[in-house]
């Protein structure tokens, strides 16, 4: 790897973000340099001058052109410009690069589960990291609830351990984003946005959801300039600043919790009356309250965010109603407008299931984009609409997210993939008119 | 404690049942003294000489008289004998000893993971241990497959930090057995087979199913030495060993295909000529005989296991006789008694799940006994069909009884029956004439 391109990351400590693009670069075999700007303010800076005013890390650099943060490259990954780059793009043949008996799409904790599982089962599963290898729970510091671990561990070290235990089972894990699912013949043909093509005899579909936006002006502007999906990867950045964080669940009152170590005021803006997190959630918040170093906003939303990529966020406009859900009552005289300082913005609004890949498939969704399983008790719990294409995690489950449910079914995955898998294997056996089956090897 | 009896267990090196008879004098309070055998034969002697022969660890003695292993302890204690003689009966009051926000039945996975969530939600669970405590999973010597140890982990020792991470979120573990629910008014009545009563607004049934067992010599010494009732948790361990799964019906033949990918030859013991399980599973088995995979032992049964901890098992004995049930036939000169090499067991007769105590609720249960949840996708999964008792873990799933599943299902059902305590508390607050309610402390 000598004539490859020359790599650069400025990364800061705990910094979830910076270690996705780390495992990205690892992951294609690629040599890089890291330079750690905590603490270093010279570092800091030559950061913040090379990035074109961005303060946030990671900051990936190709031959000195500037990539950006996590988002921008691995959005490059996902159209295979990133691979042109580097210089390790593979034509694109369109023809089949191999065929599986399952692909696992995503390396969350369902995806990792379902591996661990399949892998026992002697399914050898394929499993493609996705564009957040590891899922959500990388961006968790400290998981305190998952049961086994009373000292608690932290998100990237329990998602590590996974992936270790998948791949001693035999899962083999692969970077890449898969762009389509052909369900309308079998094997399904799984293409990925690099081009590479697999056909597999059953998928598991465990591709998580991602962070949701509010989709308000300003947003698309300061998403990575003040504005941030993950209070533990950015809040360092604005050390003494007032903050504000959007939402009123665990994860809203987990990252207002976290910021205060950092941020003068925290205030959390929340649509409604009362918070959906869990009582131990809302406990800790409400010590930060009289502790004065969390301010709650009930009734309130934000409606647009003012500032500029070169100084970051600046304030911020929210609406208030104390009947809730401000926005939808704009016309309402008891609405009140108003603006508020604070130099960076939280959002922990929830997430959007990602299953753009399954859209030409027969599997169904429902309103929310939530794939469908048949559910119920017994065996097939994990089934979608299509036969063969198994749900698992935070892709279908709507209401309880927790990374244990979320093994749970992805263990559940796995073994009706292996039920499926192997009728499949004895269909294909007595069509050969009786001829001795092959012992799986 | 001064005036207790005189309380002494023999016991061996890894020994889940001497783990367990410790544990559970340790929960009442009682002093005791050990005795290892292991490695030593003046002692292994003394032991058997006590102990009337017998040569399995625990053997239990309370003031020089034999009480006997970990079955007998299990059973006199759970008659309210073992009190009796350790002179800490409660007076049968009838009285309610103390009431709780929500108290789960079982501290298996699935109740300890409830413990955890609940613990968390500021619920403070009362955990009622149950005549197996730690549940199924103390019996499994190492969990390859539950996701997180890529290392794997002892079943008592996962069980043991699932307990201390519950008692850190403020659950509280009792040792007892419940006797009944009483759902006929609210809080809900739950009484113990020592007498205890408590009140609960909540109930958690997680109380698992057992594994049938024979009760044949060898089984008690040998269990999770070789012997197993669980082929998934355990099967790897004996790659490239001969082995045996002794039963006839689904679980059996299951058991048997997946052990196929282990084993060098599966062989099954079923006492009857003809299979009870459904076809289909009949059919996968006759595949794996024309293949050579297994072999079918009709009208046979396993009636000793020879082996020790040290070395696991070394063979079998079993009885044979062509008109079936051989064990109802031992003085017919037709049935024929032989030993058998194989280096494991499998027994696959059966589950029962532990339901008695909720025999007079209106809590629905299948056919075998299973407990009927709502399922489906959303909320409310594990409610049964009383609003207020809930279930997860083996005493409702009756496919997939993996730990990481259990474990899944008791997260759900301490978040469900959270979302019910606390509707329960706003309908009480606004019982009360719209008051303003209290913040949760």
């Amino acid at each position: 790897m000598t004539d490859q391109p020359r790599v650069e990351i400025y990364t800061k400590t705990d910094c979830p973000y910076c270690e996705k693009a780390k495992d990205l670069f690892d992951s294609k075999g690629i040599e890089y340099e890291t330079y750690n700007v905590t603490g270093d303010d010279d570092l800091f800076e030559e950061m913040v001058e090379r990035a074109d005013g961005r303060q946030t890390a990671p900051e990936v650099f190709i031959d000195d052109e500037l990539i950006g943060g996590w988002d921008d490259t691995s959005a490059l990954n996902e159209t295979g410009e990133l691979d042109e780059k580097l210089g390790i793009a593979t034509e694109d043949t369109d023809e089949i690069l191999e065929h599986r008996k399952l692909i696992i799409a995503g390396t969350g904790i369902a995806g990792l589960t379902a591996a661990i599982y399949a892998g026992r089962s002697n399914n050898e599963p394929l499993v493609i990291e996705g564009d957040e290898p590891g899922g959500q729970l990388t961006l968790t510091t400290d998981v305190a609830n998952y049961p086994g671990f009373p000292e608690g561990i932290g998100g990237p070290e329990l998602v590590n351990n996974m992936k270790e235990q998948a791949t001693q089972f035999g899962a083999e894990l692969r970077n890449g984003i898969i762009e389509s699912v052909d369900d309308s013949s079998r094997p399904f043909r799984v293409e990925l946005t690099n081009g590479d093509v697999y056909t597999a005899d059953a998928v598991i579909a465990a591709s998580g959801a991602s962070a949701r936006t509010l989709g308000i002006p300003g947003e698309d502007e300061l998403m990575g300039y003040g504005l941030s999906t993950c209070a533990t990867c950015d809040g360092a950045f604005f050390r003494g600043e007032d903050m504000l964080v959007v939402g009123g669940g665990d994860a809203a009152m987990e990252e207002a919790t976290f910021l205060t170590k950092f941020a003068d005021t925290v205030y959390i803006a929340h649509r409604r009356e009362e918070f959906r997190a869990e009582d131990y959630w809302v406990d800790r918040v409400q010590e930060k309250v009289d502790d004065g170093e969390i301010e709650i906003m009930k009734n309130t939303e934000l409606i647009e965010i003012h500032g500029s990529q070169e100084e970051g966020v600046d304030h911020v406009t929210l609406v208030e109603n104390e009947q809730g859900h401000p926005t939808d009552r704009l016309d309402d005289p008891e609405t009140e407008e108003f603006d508020f300082d604070v130099g960076a913005v939280f959002f922990a609004i929830g997430h959007t299931p990602n299953t753009d890949y399954l859209e030409d498939t027969g599997v169904e969704t429902d309103d929310e984009g939530y794939l469908r399983t048949k559910g119920g008790d017994g065996g097939d719990q994990t089934e979608t609409d299509v036969p063969g294409i198994f749900g698992a995690g935070d892709v279908v489950d709507y209401h309880y997210q927790q990374a244990v449910t979320a093994a749970g079914m992805g263990s559940k995955a796995a073994l009706d993939a292996d039920e499926y898998l192997e009728d499949l294997e004895r269909a294909d056996s007595s069509a050969e008119e009786a001829e001795p089956a092959a012992a799986d090897d």
